[in-house]
């Protein structure tokens, strides 16, 4: 049975590694002479892709959110759950008050977990603060990951994520938001700005806001649009050039033409859409018509979706969206890495790092097919196992 | 913010095991004098439950469907993908066609995923062989996983599963399925009959045959029921006494209420209901109504149900059929050994296997609320670490 997927694959391949670079890839008869000496690492034959790239993750928090969960399913209201402190002021209010030290180990078990599926670069946002010090406690700690665990990380601030408790959208913008990310920059904690833009968090003027103060720091913007409504996110980040829009659910053609014409990525997060039981599917026909690059992520995040595995996430873009599981794999590495703004990552060609994973399967629709199953065989950081 | 849900929790807890038996369980400082002198092991405050039970899987069988997969999702027709090979019949081509050696290697590897999200007992089915041998051998290789892994298997007989390519299903009912079902009992290999009651697969009086079979022969069954349509397999299976009936998206109130009567499992599997995308529900409402306890299983197979997790089980049976957290760890528990007939595990009590499973959770909701996440600490299997 042959599908019509094409990856790219090279049958009886090759990869040499100068340090943490890809030197050369190919067919292994055709490896260049000056390698001749090197010492050869058998892959057995298995599949090697580019390391997988999560690149959208809220894993940089306090708490969890079980009981909001189970409060749900026992039948509590929203009213209720609310009343008795869940929504994501909750995890505001747990990460506030949960040290450096903690935030950073309860993260390192997630990117543990993310490691162990072959994730060599991951994208981590602030946004559980919506107060300076706790944004830039967020960002130092998603800087401290990259420290401590083999894997890149890159940073987002997302101060624009939801207004505080009780206060005024546009003047927790003004007087929190926009000091807090030329604090963020100056300190050098983030490659990144993105907004939440919907009726529970912020206005596109809101956002415009936060991306016009992006834009004179010369950081590159992001947002999060169109998830539970259509509200023009889409279309207000592709004007300002946006890396990637992502969500995307209620967005329409005219969206996905503005982000064709911008360039960005259309970023797919399958798990809020399993964890919300939303209906309304992204526009996967008019981002295909309009060559719009699909990258996958988690979303992990304690709310809407606590969901661990970018190899899930292929799985569920498949299942939920489908994607065709070709697509899936160019959405957590080759455009994954295009959301992020890196070029250094996302394929397996000279140049590139040496960031790889082997997999014990025999076709890379298989990495999408399983269903919480990880076939992992090893992963290459930087060119070291 | 507290839940209302009870698990029977008990904090500071102990538990005193004796070889592979629990002798005690209860708040540490009530232990019996007479354990005084034994060597505690220092849980860390973690959440001990009952090692997990997987009462219904596949996971003996060659080959996989990725293909299948992936061209179903390129746009293939189910008559394309059936012309080019594909279906149950690829399995049962590719079963045959593996050695008894690979089949069990092959299942060692699906065997450590479960026995790493703390599974102690997991039932296989044989139902890939639709001929005598093919079916004996994959009995053997289930058997054979137990004396592999520290793990207990229980094995079923699903000689009616399909009816072979180009066979008239009476005649293999007659000629190969039950004198399979004799031979297999004979050598020791069945501990259940199983029987797939559908419009692709076999009517409820072929099924009754076989059960008819078994029940001379001694040997409880169960049954895959009203999963693609309403057949009557669930009351047949009732009044067969049946362990479980498993699926059930399309059995209404009186089947229920049939299982009620004969104290049968309703064996709910989310991760085919996932993949196939069905939108009817199992009537899990009627389920709670009449008492039928619920299991939760991750139906392991390579066309329905490529779940490897029973953690993400789990989770799927909450955010897909609205189950709780609760009803979702018991389901994995003590509903699950129920409908494997065992009385010996599934719950942590005086007498009971010290089968055990340690998290890194502060409380069981997290269980069911992370997706593809797995905060396994450590297993127990038989007394053992
Ligand atoms: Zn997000
Ligand atoms: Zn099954």
């Amino acid at each position: 049975m042959i599908s019509k997927a094409s990856y790219g694959l090279t049958d009886d391949a090759a990869i040499v590694l100068e340090n943490d670079t890809i030197a050369w890839a190919g067919k292994r008869t055709d490896i260049p002479s000056y390698v001749s000496k090197a010492q050869p690492v058998d892959m057995g034959g298995r599949l090697v892709t580019p390391a997988l790239i999560d690149c959208h993750t809220h894993i940089v928090h306090g708490g969890n959110r079980a009981s909001e969960f189970e409060m749900r399913l026992e039948g509590a209201s929203y009213e209720e759950i609310a009343r008795s402190g869940g929504g994501i002021m909750s995890t505001v209010a747990a990460t506030r008050a949960t040290s450096e030290e903690n935030l950073l180990s309860a993260a390192l078990v997630r990117v543990d977990a993310l490691i162990a599926e072959g994730v060599g670069t991951v994208e981590v946002k602030s946004g559980y603060g919506l107060d300076m010090d706790t944004e830039l406690k967020m960002l130092r700690v998603a800087r401290a990951i990259g420290n401590n665990r083999p894997i890149r990380v890159t940073t987002t601030f997302l101060g624009a994520h939801a207004p505080p408790k009780g206060a005024d959208a546009d003047s927790y913008i003004d007087d929190i938001c926009l000091p807090t990310l030329e604090a963020a920059h100056a300190e050098g904690l983030i490659d990144a700005v993105d907004g939440f833009c919907e009726g529970v968090a912020f206005s596109t003027a809101q956002i415009a806001r936060v991306f016009e103060k992006a834009q004179a720091l010369g950081v590159p913007v992001k947002i999060h649009s169109e998830q539970l409504s259509h509200l023009g996110g889409t279309e207000l980040a592709a004007r300002y050039n946006a890396l990637s829009a992502d969500h995307l659910e209620y967005a329409n053609e005219s969206d996905v033409q503005a982000l064709a014409g911008a360039g960005s990525v259309a970023v797919l997060l399958p798990g809020a859409y399993y964890t919300l039981k939303e209906t309304q599917q992204p526009p996967i026909s008019a981002l295909r018509k309009h060559g719009v690059p699909m990258a996958i992520a988690t979303d992990w995040n304690p709310g809407t979706s606590p969901l661990g595995s970018p190899l899930l996430a292929m799985n569920m873009a498949c299942t939920l969206f489908g994607l065709t599981p070709t697509e899936a794999l160019i959405g957590t590495t080759r455009n994954a890495a295009q959301a992020l703004g890196l070029d250094d990552c996302g394929t397996i060609a000279p140049g590139k790092r040496a960031d790889l994973a082997v997999w014990n399967v025999t076709h890379p629709s298989e990495l999408s097919y399983g269903i919480g199953i990880n076939p992992l065989h090893k992963r290459i950081f930087g060119g070291r196992l």
